[in-house]
């Protein structure tokens, strides 16, 4: 789809695209200033310690302090490149050639794609409306019974369907994966960014066996400058040092300086408005559901996206590929078939970003609406 | 020796560290300056495409034809997070579980360690003085009829020992390599820190079957900025897009517009004087090297190392971890033992990084040959 946005908009097409999972508000300015002041200064900015800037992961500590009442050792902490590269890290770490780790489906496809490129054997759980699209005990039970599970990934609000799981529900997954000798990662990068009142619960309210993994580009709207970071438990801190030693040496390091101005309170005011856009955008589409007739509509508590089926509304497309082909090429609006989330049930679903805003989001609908329209009358 | 380093300064002593791999200059007063126009812009930073931005990956290909007379089509130069990154990509995408993969002893240690964590077979290549040590045709064919090889790592200038391979020398590594099935990873991240009137020979002088793996870091300064490039081979080009995609999205960004102003003549003059300066500090350890007695010295062609053999000189201590342990508690001097690059002969060798310039090294050498004189006389 990002091709034929970029095919379509080298022709002068105006594409609403709501395909990307990145917030365009861009770094909060007390950021943008950390980072001109440093180019100013001059001073060389060569590596930083593999876990990253001190005084960064004193900030991120302040951060878990302030959102979930935890105390973590800013020596627990590792700066990486992005989550992209805490994943990395994580699954190497953790998982052996051949370990069996199991994740939710639909889900983010990288996970899928690096644990397969890292030699580790992905286990989909079939997640459908019925339990939320999240991974339930029951589901991880059945999957270890066929053979044992070393490695839960779950993601809350998740990619793509803004599902959470709630703190009694990831208690008990994080509880089962303790003594069943599974290791959980688990995805929050899009904590904060939610509508339901918690900024989402982390995995170490349960105790500190899991890796968790979190960045800078969702909430604070970095995705350009690969800035995330990983929370080591005890056992992993001195693997997860060598290894990311070896193989990034260190997370970018005026990105790292700079970060350190995201926990100001003129940052969180900026993103919290950020969050008020799509919050505003989420809306729109929720009310425009029973016009739109969507079906296993996910509930997007938090991340910036809408999952939902349609199978009813294929009309003359095989599937939701071709689908969303013709949406763009009739009218200029772009969103993502689930088949990037869904290799079974994706070719009737479609994910549908927030991320562009209300005003983006409001005029799409209306386009969506029309096309459907001729679907239905053809 | 980094921890006992900053353990010695946070004492409050002066220690002369000559153990880092990294220039001090700090990245082109050009490159600086389009960072901090980029954050005053208030643009958003995104990601880029998978590959990089446009323009830094045109820049880079006139980079190739300026250096080597190489036209290089920009759709084949995939931006990376620092070499780093550019080696994972390149091992993932070239090697499977299981293979094996050559390079030289000595060498960089995470060239082995970032090959075994993804399970490839390391096969060390025993590069003495008498091979400048550079792998050679003779000593890969040894391995290949022990069990097929499918890989070689080659750096050239290499790390410890700042050797430079011929272009002869290179060519035929290279065609063995072609002929032979073996896939050539070449490490050129020190181009241009040479001190032959080359700036060195890039693998594509002799085909396109090789992954060259380079970088801002050294040339250009900019080490915390982790930013680096790959060359690909048409039959790699869509398998490291697909990996890069979903293991690091992209290079950061930031890093990646600001370093267009790298390919600047200012910026290229300021790096000739910083390779000026490591120039002038690799004399001062040529001309004292009679008075320090090391031996086996490398050439040190290039990059800013001089990698040396201490085995008559170790006095009481016994392998030159301790020797430097013992430099450092009384001279405040730091330099690292080559067992970092050699596992095999290491514990007789020393590594001195020319990177803080010749002040500082002039200095060290008189300390250094304080303390062997203290040894000799014991």
């Amino acid at each position: 789809m990002l091709a034929a946005v970029a095919h379509a908009r080298a022709q002068g097409r105006e594409v609403i695209s709501l395909c990307a999972g990145e917030p365009g508000q861009g770094a909060p300015s007390a950021v943008r200033a950390a980072a001109a002041q440093l180019m100013h200064a001059g001073i060389p900015l060569g590596y930083s310690e593999t876990l990253g800037v001190r005084a960064l992961r004193e900030g991120i500590a302040g951060h878990y302090a302030r959102w979930y009442g935890l105390d973590i050792d800013p020596q627990r902490i590792c700066v990486t490149t992005g989550s992209s590269g805490a994943f990395v890290l994580a699954f190497l770490s953790a998982f052996d050639h051949g370990d069996r780790v199991a994740l939710a489906r639909p889900g983010y496809p990288a996970y899928k794609n690096i644990l397969t490129a890292l030699g580790a054997e992905v286990v989909e759980l079939d997640c459908g409306a019925d339990v939320r699209f999240q991974p339930t005990v029951e589901l991880l039970a059945a999957a270890h019974a066929q053979a044992p599970l070393r490695g839960l990934v779950v993601a809350s609000p998740a990619n793509p369907t803004g599902t959470m799981i709630s703190p009694d529900e990831l208690g008990a997954l994080v509880r089962w994966c303790d003594e069943h000798g599974v290791r959980v990662v688990s995805d929050e990068i899009y904590h904060g960014v939610t509508y339901t009142g918690t900024v989402g619960t982390c995995a170490w309210e349960f105790g500190r066996r899991a890796l968790v993994v979190s960045s800078f580009s969702k909430y604070w709207g970095m995705t350009g400058w690969r800035l995330g970071w990983l929370l080591l438990p005890d056992d992993l801190a001195g693997p997860v040092d060598a290894l990311a030693g070896n193989l990034a040496l260190c997370a970018p390091v005026p990105a790292q300086h700079a970060a350190v101005a995201a926990f100001t309170e003129a940052a969180d005011t900026e993103c919290q408005v950020a969050v008020e856009g799509f919050a505003a955008a989420r809306r729109l589409v929720l009310e425009a559901l029973p016009a739109l007739g969507w079906t296993d509509v996910a509930p997007a508590d938090g991340a910036f996206y809408v999952y939902a089926g349609i199978a009813n509304l294929l009309g003359p497309y095989a599937d939701s590929v071709k689908w969303c082909q013709a949406l763009l090429d009739q009218e200029d609006v772009a969103i993502t078939p689930g088949i990037d989330f869904d290799g079974v049930y994706g070719s009737t679903h479609v994910r549908l970003s927030l991320a562009p805003g209300p005003d983006a989001v409001a005029e799409a609908i209306r386009r969506i609406l029309r096309f459907q329209s001729r679907i239905v009358s053809a």
